[in-house]
């Protein structure tokens, strides 16, 4: 790890936006941190850094921004890389999962060969809010048989307890807030 | 490059899914190349191969599946990685264009200060096929500043005619159906 590297501070890269998606949330913006290379490089150092020489046996990441650092990170450590994704978008044989939002419901799928019964799959999205979206993921895992060793989060708004939401799975996260 | 890798065709590992996402059409399905390593790293070393020693300034990916490889290909490179997204998902200034489908319009986003005049800009999705998605991001780059030196894909369907309707920019395929 270079000088340059050690002086770095993620949280320097992430950028607040007031009342966004809607009046009185806080949105903490991860465009910047995508933008320096030196940042997103040790986003993803230390997104793998526990799973070195103890690889995990598919990464999972879930749609949209769950992509940009579950493919970075499956290309890192040479793993196998699955996409969760929004309703019709995955094209052959899914299972699928609706769960609670605020207001309404969401749905969520995966292919059926995504995940073969007994593999150690890690599951990681951009952000931990409250947990609902990770918590469908990780049963649509479990039930293809897979084991969830990680769910894994670059930011995480901890006043949302989404932490509690999932309580049987290893739960971690860069930058809390 | 190892034996085992001169020996992969990228071509074994995309799926034909047949009337998906409407009767009548042949689907090529990616996900089956982003569950094996091997392939996958080619892929990445394939895209990104033409600017190894002169790397652009920017890669653009567009949402969803151009985000799989557009971060991927910047980690791999060192260079900024920048999304377009669909409307209402970027948090902060963005510009915003709408183009024609078939049925109805879409419209795509960029934030304001993704992209600085004058930037070298590679734009990476995974599929050409109409080249609309694509002709609007361009357009998006260029109202911005900058200068588009690729226009990227990993599958091309070359009987819908997309690559007439990005005259412009260079434009290149790892695969051609």
């Amino acid at each position: 790890m270079t000088l340059e590297t050690l002086k770095l501070d993620l949280r320097d890269h992430i950028r607040d936006v007031p009342d966004f998606p809607k009046p009185g949330i806080l949105f903490k913006d991860i465009t910047p941190l995508l933008m320096d290379p030196s940042a997103f490089r040790l986003c993803i150092e230390r997104l793998c850094g526990p799973w070195h020489n103890n690889e995990p046996d598919v990464i999972v990441g879930i749609e949209a921004r769950g992509f940009i650092f579950g493919a970075a990170m499956a290309v890192q450590m040479s793993v196998p890389f699955v996409p969760i994704r929004k309703p019709g978008k995955l094209p052959w044989k899914t299972r699928a999962l609706s769960y609670s939002l605020e207001y309404g419901e969401d749905t969520i799928e995966i292919h059926e060969d995504a995940v073969r019964p007994g593999q150690r799959v890690l599951l990681v999205d951009d952000l931990l809010a409250t947990g609902g979206t990770m918590g469908a993921a990780i049963r649509l895992v479990q039930d293809l048989g897979g084991e969830v060793v990680e769910a894994l989060f670059v930011v995480e708004l901890e006043d949302l307890g989404g932490r509690e939401k999932l309580p049987e799975v290893p739960t971690r996260s860069l930058l809390t807030y």
